[in-house]
């Protein structure tokens, strides 16, 4: 069973820059994380990041006619006001989960990719990767 | 480890009426799969309803009180307009977690329950609930 | 056939204060009309009230379960701002009006309750509850 | 002891269009039933219908001046944004009743009808109709 | 095959003032276009102007009754603000096309009377109506 | 030099209904002291009454194929909510001036119509009419 | 009878700046008019201006205490956004009647000045202050 | 004399949570200070604590019927959006003054409870109550 | 200690205007109230009136400079809508309280000044400038 | 005459999901379609598909340096929220025609795209495409 | 060439309060640098300061008459919600361009001001004074 | 010292469209004024244009890597909506001032880059470019 997770704008500065916020993990250390959580669910994790939302949205696509099982979406950059990428998430055959490290609503924001996603996982920090791993693994079993 | 479970107003109808949305599943039926999820788990889960305000929100103080480890709130019909309950929420010493069965933002609803807690577990079903007592436990621990 | 008069919020101060505005009769005496009018139509009217909006969704979801056929209810105080109650009122098995003694839209008004009722009946004084009383009688009856 | 009643825009559509929503009935059909509660109740209806807004804003002054005892209004077409017919109801020196064969609040609609009138009856089907005669006429009687 | 053309409020006056902005054509210069695009493409068109929004509705009425093939409207002075005449297209039989000279949304205007319509032909100037009609045209033959 | 003068919806009611509000002048009242006033200004009053929308829009075109020097209008029940009727007084050739016997600002109203006029005169009473015929007619001349 | 015209932030520009809007008259030159319209209707026009809004106030009220006859406006850049002046206004013992060149209200702009006058004549040009030096004139020989 | 003190949802929770906030002092030392100051003022204070709207909708009724002279309520977790609350204060016949700890407009809060009450006392802290129970004092016997 | 009291616009027309709402008191009698009240409490009051924005901006820069205790400001017409003057109550270094006669939440008034302000008392008449007195100088002894 | 055709943001996806909506019309068989009505009409038609927004942006600006005669958008995923693309669309100096399938205002959706095209043909299917295309083509001629 | 230079509301308490704001300096060492600059860029500076609005207008209008270059105003107080002096920006002959130390934009200001100026200049500390001194000089010499 | 220029969504089509506003000066010659100017400061500066946003990202990313000293951005299509760009210019470590040809708030534009920027320099025509160099290598210099 194969699920992707996508980090969306801006994850690649994670550790690099605004490190009072979400702490000094960087990327492949995320990526590092996710796989470990990965294999001991005997799920494969693809991850993928790109700046550009059209890319992210031929990602989705691309993933539709693979077949994919599910994906998880830490949007970021992209968490309101990209509606074309809302729309691809609604538009593939596999359910979305979003992830957020901090819960979004604490700060007033309505995240815009929500409202396409199967639900969403928010506020556990980098464990909420591992919760949605889980989570849509046991789903897909039924 | 204690986590409180509570249910919102008009979960005790769950199962009874409304079976087309939310299932055939009734409460005694989800405090039975909490139950047994929290047993797997190693912590114990209390559970509470009430459709009356005030009495959740004093049930919240309490187990601030008591020391508990931490909540998790389906809030159902009080997803929003109760802001003292959401204050209750933000004001106790332990972090809650926002449990829906399905993902409110796909409605077009903005829980404002949101807004007190650590974080959110929506669209998984009735795992969700595992999910949460998961993450809630993972993170006591450290 | 049995049918459930709910007074919101309030309703107990009648003929007690504001009366300039909705005239001396007290609910005792709101209450004798409304047994009398039942009587009259052939169906047993319960009489209800609370100030606690819980105790009133308690009292739905409790008459859901009894198989009642219909209910009426001036929400009064309730009238706005809500949720819970509205939920409750959409959510059981048997069909409410709201009754008001005045007209609400008068005073620019839009009650939130009528969201989740069958109908409504304004503006006929206290002669609204057995216009109400009546049409839910020759509803059930077909 | 004479009663207008106002079929507004769109009223002569019915059981030729939308059937699914409103029913089979037709204008006159409705006329009929509404001419036989009449006459059991000892009171005279006249039936006025037109798409045409001043067409309505006429007939209602013209009521004023022959000194009838109250109108229903089943506005339709003309439920929301139109003023001068709104302003026409609450001129006139008689009492008018809004009838709604739903009830608009359910679909999220707040008349602006209502506000010019002494109350409504809303969600009894055509029942509703002989709920507001009845209630004119008890009304006039004292 | 017949299709209904609609002139609403205010295009009696085209070619006789606001000339800077719709052009010299007058009124009866747009019906003789009309009239011979029809012929080319082989369908009656029956032209209709109203300055009073309850015409315009009886005219949509007793074409549904007619069984006219679909309706072509400029709806000039009621394209913003006519509900009742909005609630008529949409409840009769037949698809209607709304039809600009210009392109309403440059001017930040959107119809109201577009919510109503099956769709819309903007900005080709009077050329427009000859789309429209061959579209409905072609549709009806299918 | 003749000027067309327009009562709205409603203003056939004055000193019939509402006579605590606008006083006991009715409408045929209002006309004898309108001629009487244009008589002494040297100027041709025309005065045109409707409650039905589109004739009142009919009246204005008519004028302005007839070549009339100006307009005054008190809408009346047509101060807000009727677009067709501002875009005609807005393409008419001539100037109109609304005139409301008392001042709609105070009250919160900003009238529409006013929106399409060259002026404004409120607040005076019917001898708010006066003023408006008398600087029409001063505009007029030059 | 003495009758206060109040000129209000800017109007010292007028004929200075903005002359292709508000032409190439002066202020001393809209006095001189003033002037001159007060004398031949036997009133005495005492004129004020000031780019300060409490010096404003502060005429108002000094003007209540004199006993003036009545107060005309052309607030200019105070037209909107004073309610300090606005209550003046509406505190004085005496009728004020705002005055614009032209209307406010073809450029979209509803004065607040207006909330607290008599009542307006706007779009005259300098020939408004006529209109209304003789209807407050008119008005208080009653 | 006697004045009820309302202590709204979550006063519970001073000096147990928020410290940083709202300082260390519990409630029951809130209540010996109130007492204190209420008995060197000659008057007697019962105070009276919920979290459940209701409870405190029923006590400001039964305080009507008891014939008390006034009342003081720090709303806490009700200070926006408990309708049936508002509604209580200003239906029974004695005076209630708000009193807050600090100023909710300086965070850009607007109690909806103050709508309904005679007047408030914000931002001296717990003195705010002596100054209110004083107020209500001198007024009483004024 | 002294402490600076402000009355803001249109404070000297009390007496003078609007009696049936503010009742027959004159400025310089409400001034020799707070001059007695604070003669008991052993603070000196100096007083100030402008109805020029600037002025009292500049009154209260001043105030700082000579290390005043605190200030009272009833700000009448300056109530809502400058932003300038809110700065200042904001940027001294000493507390400003704001007072009421009566209470402008009945109104639906939200005072702009409140939000700068350490608190508010309203709604106790002019008794209210003697308990804000009391509240600063128990505040600032301690 | 060169005609450039751009399908947006989701339209690869068309046949492959959404079904139910868009109906099994593939991209490559929409393609087919417009290229044989090209064909008929006499015009070449260049197709254009991209999910990243700025490309289509540079294939617009291409388009203008190579001095195309008209271009045709069916924005999909772009309809709202990308004001780089509205704004080629506005700068480029050949015109563009906005098509829908659907009439997105039947949805409630005022397209952003609109408000910088041309026109629009919504609601005709893939037809819409031939519609557009006939009439760039006639423009075009003159 | 003469650039005059206006401090709005407030900028006389810099160095005195909000120190940690906008740091030690006054507002004579404010003028001491900007004429420093102005020496170096060989054009003379006019410093003005007022907390009165009307004071500022008159002001500008002097400086309009006076035939000056430019000007540049750091608001300060004056930032949002004072027409009259916007207006007033808007009506003069010469530029003016807005300094502010830091940059509104960044705490969701938008300035009211901004609207009538040529240009900012946001955000460089007082160093801001010299660039827009150099800009006016170098766009007035061409 | 090195200063990164970044030119947004359609700034190639300067000098191509829209000559009427923005001039006939072409995007190479806007970059041979910026170097020039560059030239004289004593600074590096490195030019970038894209009509993709997500490019833009990853300069700005790559230009926090590379520890450049500031940068300029003219965002032109990206002003507005664009919320992962105006993260981007956010996270990174070195000052952004937005420079923009004209005044945007004269428009009526709120710039959303702005609030992500250290600040702005408006309404220069193209020598906004030079002031803005010239303040960030000041700024750095320190």
């Amino acid at each position: 069973m194969k699920i992707l997770v996508i980090h969306g704008a801006g994850m690649n500065m994670r550790g690099k820059s605004q490190v009072e916020i979400f702490g000094p993990m960087t990327l492949p250390e995320y990526d590092a994380k996710i796989r470990a959580v990965a294999g001991e669910l005997g799920v494969e994790a693809e991850i993928f990041h790109s700046n550009i939302e059209g890319e992210v949205i031929n990602r989705l696509y691309a993933a539709h006619d693979e077949g994919i099982a599910g994906a998880i979406i830490n949007p970021a950059g992209f968490t309101r006001g990209y509606p074309a990428l809302v729309a691809a998430i609604g538009n593939v055959g596999f359910p979305t989960i979003e992830v957020h490290i901090s819960n979004p609503a604490r700060r007033g924001t309505a995240s815009d990719v929500a409202t396409g996603c199967l639900g969403t996982v928010t506020g556990f920090g980098v464990a909420g990767y591992a919760l949605a791993l889980r989570g849509l693994r046991d789903r897909a079993k039924g």
